[in-house]
């Protein structure tokens, strides 16, 4: 079960071309391209006359061309040529051959679909990424293709106890740090959010080659969950004894915005757009591709290891709650859309 | 659901040798082989005693052996030799251990196989490949193996509208011209038929390159369809003007058999023999596995869009005409033939 | 249905080392290991966590460390640390945390698990594997893994017929004396055993390239199956006459442990020992894989054409007999155990 009336990443904005692009999302098998005025469009990527895959066709006068026997589609669904139809398309065939079309918005690095009722799609709730300063915190966005449930990730980022383990060559804290690390969890209208503070910490390794940090630091990671699938994040370190005192800036400071779109039930496509102090664009790139793909390796085993597996036997431990309030908060609002749906189909 | 009582093509005949073939049609796993008097046969995969593949086994003095433990059967599906079997095999024995056996023909290009009751097999009902003149119109075949149902390249075959749009840089003709074209159907004992004509029409860049056209042709396309899976095909173009006169000759014209045997209900073989003019065997056969491999692609992606999808949704145009006679031919083919079983059953 | 209380054989002794092991057995997902003393310990691949499979993580002070959250577990099964939890961990969490143990012992060339009620599991019953005399008959052992059924390896090795046509280029007898070999098939407590005999026969290839043999043999197998899954085998030849004398040595002679463990339904682990003339270690050993990668070929293909097959239509010949006693007997040995286990549960 996914939330519908949401938006999600489809694509990163460099994707969505005049060539058409081809992806699924929450089960949907979907048609991204651009028409003429380079003005960017979502359809169900099935023709409605035999089913063929329109991202096999091309950018036509108007839309977008089926590659198999020429009917072509505007942005908005609507079919506006039907090739060996003499004259306007009769009024049966035009209603019949409409395909779904899905709202689209591009902004910042993304381009965003609101899957579900297209009235209500409000681009003003989609939220910010992290900015571009092309010289002090230059922003790199990126994506990965994982074989895991987008649940598994979006768990991986709200339980940061898993840093010592998984991450513990690259960014991860030593796990006595993390074991002291303090706790401060609160709802918001649209999830979650935490801050986990670690005072007197032993910089990571990652920390250590790119800042000067002489001795410990103090190590923050505000994450805030905004359902169903972003997690904004703002962590850094500064000098021990800095935090308390306010200081934010001078050490090692994090923007990145993490956003997660299913593609089906087990496969997600994990996006993500970061600024921050990881020195350059090139290294932040690497370092994020590198740490990424040690969670998509294991939750793509955890994957395995949980399908058909009752979960209610799995234990909940310490480092859990902030993860266990965001799944609660998102079950709560998916059970709420799928009532809502029930009502209004009565 | 497939029509049982019909000849498929099981292989070309070169593939049929003294080492066994194993082919699935129709859901059955079938071995193809030769005896030592050369005669082809054709036996269900599965060898009598533990389930083996006949197909691992080898020719034998009297028909095929089983290469696990042994067996030998006769191109009848008799066993014919049980080893550690002291003398005649004992009738209860003898009754238990045929496998099944399939009538087979070879005719031209191929080797025909019955997949319904033997008693009715009759091969004369086999249609005929375009014959196969070395100077003038060399006969060229292959098999094209295809991830998508036998029922979706038909549909291709019946709608040539698509040849605009899927072949337009090779054998299409122009979008206007194909939306332009006459439509001639008529329904024949064993099918359906139709004559395609597009008068004044450019030539398509396949012919172009083959032939002296100076202007514009006179382009048709005669296609039988042989329930349940062949395709005959006379096809040419002559200068603009001399079809109504009778011309025939002088310009472009390729006699093509296109017959297809389901593998599985979502796979199936291509088979396809071509004489014409496309400029010898060589060029012949290189465009017929491009044009083909494009259909291919299509459709295998047709088929995953498909899959599980309420096909009542999808629009017919006015293109559809002939091959939605085709569909429901066969449709009412295959519903006979079932009742008759039901009959016959009970 | 697998037998439950039974040792199988879990990995080869030199696979369990201080870098975890996963591996399916009897459709379980089990991680092998080795503690910082040395002990093999073998436990349910799954973090009682959040699922992680224990085999991506590592040696910890006290047993495995999962490496996704840093909970580490004794090779009891005991959760003995949790990150973040302070002081002792609480009882009722340390019930929850417990994930399953398997009983394991070394024996020989392999580590073994019992896949059952652990208090019952007595290591007295495992099968010895054959010698190891470095000089005179070094012992070899290995593992192939097979995409089908342990059923179906257990019945290539009780019915040797298959040597003569399978094997026939290595260790296969001729067709004639295979078929004329006398069988001796006799129940014992755990199984059931067979003397093959062929006296006066023309020796294997294999044999002929080992050993000085002038003329024809006397050639015998001794199998004997030990439920659930081994396979204990002396098999050997002497000169044609010597075998009603007594004589078993000066000629050949093999040992061989064959010992098959599920993965699942359709997959297995070979394993096997094996001592004997075959010309020291390197030429046994290449032997070994040669043959039996023949019959896991052989039966991957049976595994393929039986799925989903009736196999009440398959037919028993002569050769089978004592195929179809080890198959009666294993199969009253699990339905004894589901009826124990039946009965336990009311």
């Amino acid at each position: 079960m996914f939330l519908r009336n949401a938006w999600y990443v489809a694509a990163s904005i460099e994707e969505v071309t005049d060539k058409p692009l081809a992806r699924t999302l929450l089960n949907e098998p979907i048609v991204l391209f651009r028409d003429r005025n380079g003005v960017c469009a979502a359809l169900e990527d099935r023709c409605c006359h035999r089913g063929a895959p329109l991202s096999l066709g091309w950018q036509g006068e108007r839309g977008i061309v089926c590659g198999y026997h020429g009917l072509e589609f505007d942005g908005a669904g609507a079919c506006v040529h039907i090739p060996g139809n003499k004259g306007e398309i009769p009024e049966r065939l035009r209603q019949r051959t409409r395909v779904r079309s899905y709202p689209v918005f591009e902004k910042d690095a993304f381009v965003w679909i609101w899957m579900g009722e297209p009235t209500i799609a409000d681009p003003s709730q989609i939220i910010d990424c992290p900015p571009d300063d092309p010289i002090k915190a230059p922003r790199v966005h990126g994506m990965i293709h994982i074989k895991a449930s987008y649940i598994y990730l979006l768990e991986n980022l709200m339980d940061l106890s898993h840093l010592s383990f998984l991450h513990k060559n690259s960014i991860g804290s030593s796990a006595d740090d993390s074991a002291n690390a303090s706790m401060d969890i609160n709802p918001t209208k649209t999830g979650v959010k935490f801050l986990r503070l670690m005072r007197n910490a032993t910089p990571s390794n990652a920390s250590k080659q790119r800042h000067n940090f002489q001795g410990f630091v103090d190590r923050w990671s505000e994450f805030e969950f905004v359902a169903p699938s972003c997690i904004v994040q703002w962590s850094g370190a500064v000098n021990a004894g800095e935090y308390d005192k306010g200081v934010r800036e001078g050490g090692e400071s994090n923007r990145i915005v993490h956003t997660i779109t299913p593609e089906t039930d087990k496969t997600c496509h994990y996006f993500f757009a970061m600024s921050g102090g990881y020195g350059g664009a090139e290294a932040t790139r690497k370092l994020a591709f590198q740490v990424f793909r040690e969670d998509a390796d294991m939750i793509e085993q955890q994957q395995i290891r949980l399908d058909g597996y009752d979960q209610s036997r799995l234990v909940d431990i310490p480092s859990d709650v902030a993860r266990v309030q965001m799944n609660r908060y998102l079950n709560r609002r998916i059970e709420e859309e799928s009532r809502m749906a029930s009502n209004a189909a009565e």
